[in-house]
């Protein structure tokens, strides 16, 4: 019998406990898909364990703890030490990425972490495994399940934003705490990840410009439903006037678009170039076991042989002002000329309206419109110059639509 | 420089041009990634090229030439020359699979194809890597992009089977010979192969049962739209009573199912498990240069580093009576007691009814019925004795349902 390979396990929480489990359960299968029986080498706990000696012990870690500190020390010195690692830790990546993959580079060992980003959709192996080569374009899609099953409980109860997350807390699809998910830095991290993978370019958190859902309305998302739409916090990554804009934004989605009918606590991603066309991968956004079983999936990648590590080929300019279409909520006091002011500052602005809905309330009136894609620095001046009109009930409302309806 | 690597091409129709062409423009981004500049050696086609000289000169093959003969002795080849291949030929790994996987086995050498199923959608890649040691339970989906595309135009338009066949081959979504796209021989091909590597065991191309849409008519697809029903020629390989079951056949799916929206000639396949749930991936079925990309990825793989060949671990029973749901439509005497009857022979036979859709066309009825789940010999049996009830009208039609509603 082949010696077993020794596992160390840094982390025992929800995925590090379903991992260690996993790997018990798996253990047969595992030495039939890669000649050796797996065992885990030692577990590395806030209170128990050394780090030391468990990396002594193990011929390759895995990194469950989350967080930078001291999952960013850790990882480096098992790099260093010549033994694979594999993590699940999207900011450690977003953050410290050039660091952990030069590291890995030099000592010429693998650094996976396929459970980073999107749950068991293998979106990282898929980039940069089956696209390699490919002139990736586009990566874009919904990264985040707590904030998807916000969008859509507000979507089929019209409930507030509040209540919504209330019951994705009851339900264990958001922390006691979720403000990184909310507010749309725990996709930035995986944008950044992505985005990295995509273009081949050294591409960190700062870079990313982030939005969340906090200020979503229940109307604003009835008013699009009237109008084919439907609201999903999107992360995109794309190619644009030669360099690269890496976003996270709400964004209203035409109905047939393939990321609409996402629901609930899923992911989606979708990957365009010119040779594939595109692909789009969906499934459960996360889970402990789900987590775990990409872990796995690494693991046994590792086992079954050499794989190059992430290297940096180009250095492409981050473009903040790109283009974008509109849907724009306004509350305005009903009386003649409203409709024809609020144009007339659009068209200053070369912002050009694609449809609109203008529907009475006693002496008010709610002005709905989508306009045609144009500069984003063009549409915010307009909207600069529309919140100073004085016919305005109330702050205008704004959200990203992606213009294109596939049919 | 390093030396180039010498890929030998046997077959230059559509995708082997697209493919020559993409390793041409792409051969800076493959020398990036893999250290390596690629260089094709050779191309073999009816006419020109003669096999032993290319092979010798190459490091690997690539084989589009299609069909089994003379693809399978050229396979073989170089796999015991120690040559790894890539291969986009479904029906040579479908009859010839045992052969040539132990052939790449002995030699040490990889056999790739992740071009030979589902298109753009890398399937292969994430059921050989991602989900080496899991316990895959379900592999499903629509992987034949013809039907598909001919049934989205039936439903949206109401054409007739033969119109929006015809429609398919003016726009080159079907051949002038179609046959073995749609009446699922092509799906089968596919879903051995899935089959195969989802469950680590020997299936061949004659265990695969297989219907295809011929006579799916236009009616059938309206009245199922009332009872919220999409039709899909579906592949569906899963465990099943202790066996597994693997079959092609045209299936409603209730609104909301993820495979529901797939429509035109993409391909979309689910992979379900309990460490994952579920993953769905889709994307277009087919084209020379999505199926070129496809094939430069697996050369990028062999390059990248081993990877191990798939082997048989079990060797599973097929089960060929599984359970399912059917839609059932039956024309018949509008005269009184006849529902009766119908439901009676339906009870006998264990079949119960979901829902039923009763019209009256002058002295004819339309009975259109959905049954919940039941093993598909009773339908059957059922189905028999109704067929000699003497106020049908014409020959039953039923079709099968899956009955899982999604919300």
């Amino acid at each position: 019998m082949s010696e077993p390979v020794r596992i160390g396990l840094l982390g025992h929480g929800t995925v590090g406990s379903a991992f260690a489990e996993l790997i018990e359960s798996r253990a047969g299968a595992i030495e039939a898909a890669t000649g050796r029986l797996p065992e885990i080498s030692g577990v590395l706990t806030r209170d128990n364990g050394d780090f030391g000696e468990i990396l002594d012990a193990s011929e390759l870690i895995v990194e469950l703890i989350g967080g930078t500190d001291p999952a960013r020390e850790h990882v480096l010195s098992a790099l260093r030490a010549g033994k694979p690692v594999i993590t699940a830790n999207k900011q450690l990546l977003a953050q410290h990425g050039d660091e952990l993959f030069a590291a890995a580079r030099e000592s010429g060992v693998q650094l996976r972490f396929e459970a980073a980003v999107a749950g068991v959709i293998p979106v990282i192996r898929v980039i940069q495994e089956s696209l390699a080569v490919d002139r990736i374009e586009k990566v874009f899609g919904i990264v985040n399940g707590t904030t998807n099953f916000i969008l859509t409980e507000m979507a089929q109860s019209g409930a507030s934003y509040e209540d919504a997350l209330g019951r994705a807390q009851d339900l264990g699809f958001a922390e006691a705490d979720p403000t990184e998910d909310v507010n749309g830095a725990d996709a930035a991290a995986k944008m950044a990840i992505l985005a990295r993978l995509a273009f081949h370019t050294a591409i960190g958190l700062e870079q990313v410009d982030y939005e969340g859902i906090e200020r979503v309305k229940p109307d604003d998302i009835a008013y699009a439903k009237e109008l084919g739409l439907s609201l999903k916090l999107l992360g995109v990554a794309e190619r644009r006037d030669g360099g690269i804009s890496v976003r996270v934004f709400p964004c209203f989605l035409y109905r047939g678009h393939p990321l609409a009918p996402v629901e609930g606590p899923f992911n989606a991603v979708m990957v365009e170039s010119p040779a594939i066309t595109e692909v789009t991968m969906s499934g459960p956004g996360a889970g402990g076991l789900q987590t775990a079983s990409a872990v796995l999936g690494d693991v046994v990648s590792i086992l079954a042989g050499e794989s190059p590590v992430h290297e940096t080929r180009e250095q492409l300019a981050v473009v903040r002002d790109v283009t974008s279409s509109f849907y724009l909520h306004l509350e305005v006091a009903d009386r003649p000329g409203v409709l024809a002011q609020v144009a007339t500052v659009l068209g200053a602005h070369e912002v050009s309206v694609k449809s609109v809905v203008q529907r009475g309330m006693g002496d008010d009136a709610r002005l709905v419109m989508v306009m045609h894609e144009c500069l984003e620095s063009r549409f915010k001046a307009a909207l600069d110059e529309i919140s100073g009109l004085d016919f305005l009930r109330s702050q205008p409302r704004s959200i990203r639509v992606i213009e294109e309806e596939f049919v």
